[in-house]
């Protein structure tokens, strides 16, 4: 039965919401196992607290939990009771684990998806993938958010490939549209790494729209952004802060509101929240890791955790696994 | 009498309101004068309207404009009928003027910048300094916003020197937080751009604050953000086009919405109009120009023209071309 590893350590808040998490999305579909990987007393405390299906969980049982205080390198020769590395393991080593979710680190789970999980042919480094959620409800792809400092446009065009390939399955789109991050929509603006790109974009099998700006993430214009790790990590916290100076401005006038001046700010805090406020919600995809690994944000969640193995399963029904590696022999 | 020269084209609007907005803008301080470049007749009619001290006024007569049209190296070798190539001469060759103000053609204005006007010593190219609105109606300048695409340490070195001497005179301010925007607050955070201007930002005499993230920028940890051209276009247009989203969504509920609900939901916009509308109201100054050249965004109204004269007469008052020139003995 195809199976989904939970790494329960890592979050904010502890492993007990990802645990609950993870076991109410059992309700999702019928044929999937989780297989937890932290401490058994905890899990099967939360399981008997939901009167969760036994017959669908395993557990790898271990106390040990990577920390952000730990140096990422600290997993390429070592740490190996960690949930973290045992979670990356048992991904690697179980014919049928389709995807992992963990809470933990991101430098260490960068590396040791390199050194203990593994990559798809010829990738040197993972990307990470956000989907942000622009107007009404859609979602547009930012790859990399922030894994991979200093690129060469091949490894932007094969970020462009994997990006393409998460959105086809991710969102079920036929030509999701592409665009490469610059501060112009004309082929001719740019820096170096962006101009060199674009003429390697231009040429591959995709839906490539040219340059898009700053201002075009969130206006709908692309549903792949592609751009190197440090513009992507910025852009995206600062998505989420300008979002937030708007939703703490309407916190600040319900004290003094009226019951009907109320009712119209919450309608507009809930709208903006759903736009802004993205990080509790989702996580972040690995691309190039020879298996799906879902990064959680610090901040996860109940509703992260579910969502996330949500995520995994429609990433496994739409193929993504094979879409990414077919994607990636084009270039 | 100190001059500040004034080219009337460029703005999308036309050059109108650039002439009114200039021509209110001598209310402000009795011991200046105006030099329009551009169409007479247009200047007369409107000193006439206005009622305009016609002592404090003089034109150079031409209507040849550079747009967004013409390649920006059109300003290398010709137009010199043009208003932009005449007013950059005019401020070279005037011992009196001070500053000029453009709506024009950026990448134009940045050629002429540097073949008519001329830069400061040991300067390659000038950097872009936008002055953006933080909580509470503070500033914080993005150097660079946008003009120098692929950067070296050194170049970053200069851009911080410079948006300290800026923010020193332009919000007299004694010790600016200069921040180096990467992905991580830690110093071993970022591209290796940032981690080796980090080593040279660490010895100037400025306040250094270290690393600052794409979320700082809105959350006034900094007076200073100091980047390449690339990320900050990218930076500058996200937090403008995430910010109108919300005023989007703001406007849409206005229709609906009764007179107390309307009382509330205008003065949230109010509000956050004051963050992140900030293009009409202001200019990108151009750092490491010979002279001061105020940069009006294409949207520029009267208040934008009376705005940027105000800040050039304000850094003439608070010494910014000394302090500007000696920074940069420094790095």
């Amino acid at each position: 039965m195809k199976t989904i590893i939970v790494d329960i350590y890592g979050a904010d808040a502890g492993p007990v919401p990802v645990i609950r998490g993870a076991l109410r999305a059992l309700e999702l579909a019928p044929d999937f196992v989780l297989h937890f990987v932290g401490d058994r007393t905890l899990v099967e405390q939360e399981m008997a607290a939901m009167g969760a299906d036994a017959t669908r969980v395993t557990v790898s049982h271990t106390t040990d939990a990577i920390t952000n205080f730990d140096r990422p390198t600290c997993v390429f020769n070592g740490r190996d009771e960690s949930s973290m590395v045992m979670s990356l393991l048992a991904l690697k080593n179980d014919p049928d684990a389709i995807g992992m979710l963990s809470a933990g680190n991101t430098g260490a789970l960068l590396v040791g998806s390199i050194v203990r999980l593994g990559l798809l042919a010829d990738i040197k480094s993972p990307a990470l993938c956000s989907a942000i959620p622009v107007c009404d409800g859609k979602l547009v792809a930012l790859v990399d958010c922030g894994a991979n400092m200093d690129c060469r446009p091949r490894e932007l065009a094969r970020f462009a490939l994997m990006g393409d390939a998460f959105m086809k399955s991710r969102c079920e789109m036929e030509a999701p549209r592409v665009g490469l991050l610059s501060v112009g929509r004309e082929e001719g603006k740019g820096n170096r790494l962006t101009l060199d790109t674009y003429a390697l974009l231009k040429d591959l099998p995709m839906n490539f729209i040219g340059n898009i700006e700053g201002n075009d993430v969130v206006n709908d214009v692309a549903d792949v952004i592609v751009t190197d790790g440090f513009a992507g990590n910025i852009l995206l916290k600062n998505v989420e802060a300008v979002g937030k100076t708007a939703l703490a401005a309407i916190e600040e006038l319900l004290p003094t509101a009226d019951a009907a001046q109320r009712e119209v700010l919450e309608k507009l805090h809930a709208r903006l929240s759903a736009a802004y406020d993205f990080n509790p919600r989702g996580g972040a995809t690995f691309l190039g890791t020879a298996k799906t690994v879902v990064k959680m944000h610090g901040c996860a969640t109940e509703d992260t955790a579910y969502s996330c193995i949500d995520q995994l399963l429609l990433l496994e029904r739409t193929g993504f696994s094979t879409r990414v590696k077919e994607a990636l022999t084009y270039c």
